[in-house]
């Protein structure tokens, strides 16, 4: 590295507390799952609207909406790591007496949400139908043991 | 489709509202934006502090961090769509009159944060360093001209 990247590269690096200072204190657990959780509602509520035939259906939405929620997934468990956290949740604290059982629960939406993500890119109707329950009866699964009503 | 499959599937699509009663009113597109933030916030600042070399550099999180940043990027533009739009917001109106120019720097920041979630999966400090700096600069060329201070 020249001197001059050097230089470049350590005013960039001593800028790094304004850069990152956009995300000061998006360090809450509760808040960070909550986030989590909005993002996938956004992009499962018109898929089940086109599941239900509320909406017409619309593949290549489906799929931009079935790759969201796939994306999210795999981020959710981390907000649940080491808790209970204290904040208002809707989570029980059974997620914490029963971490290996929530843990598989969870794990069980990242696959279903990856296989809808992965059947949406095929436009098979029928496969998109079936997907689509395994994933929310996937959610359900999770919410029925750990989600205050 | 048998008569027994058949009324399975019929029963769950009757349930589906149940269901997707979790995510109801997950369709705010300020709150949605700030959703991603968030999870973006979450992820950014451990990797800013093992970058800045206030916390020792683990490479395995690192990636899972890059990962999360990468999922979560594409998402946003959804929630600038179509706007201005009502809410407390730090959104300048300035986006929707550029717009064009707006959608590029978030392209930018798809594409950065990609970059930076393949080259954390090698291990090389430097270009890590590298990478990490080029995404933090595309969060800040939004920032500067569409975020209010």
């Amino acid at each position: 590295m020249n001197f001059r990247k050097a230089r470049l590269v350590s005013g960039l690096v001593l800028a790094l507390p304004a850069l990152a200072g956009a995300h000061d204190n998006h360090a809450d657990p509760v808040e960070y799952r909550h986030a989590g959780f909005y993002l996938i509602g956004w992009h499962f509520q018109p898929m089940a609207e086109m599941i239900k035939g509320e909406k017409p259906m619309d593949a290549k939405a489906f799929a931009t909406h079935a790759s969201a929620v796939a994306n999210v997934a795999p981020l959710l468990a981390e907000g649940f790591a080491n808790g209970p956290h204290k904040g208002k949740t809707d989570a029980k604290p059974e997620i914490w007496k029963n971490y290996a059982d929530f843990s598989k629960k969870m794990q069980s939406f990242e696959t279903e949400s990856a296989r809808l993500a992965q059947v949406a890119q095929n436009g098979d109707a029928a496969l998109l139908k079936d997907q689509f329950m395994k994933t929310a009866q996937s959610c359900k699964s999770c919410h029925d043991d750990y989600r205050k009503d």
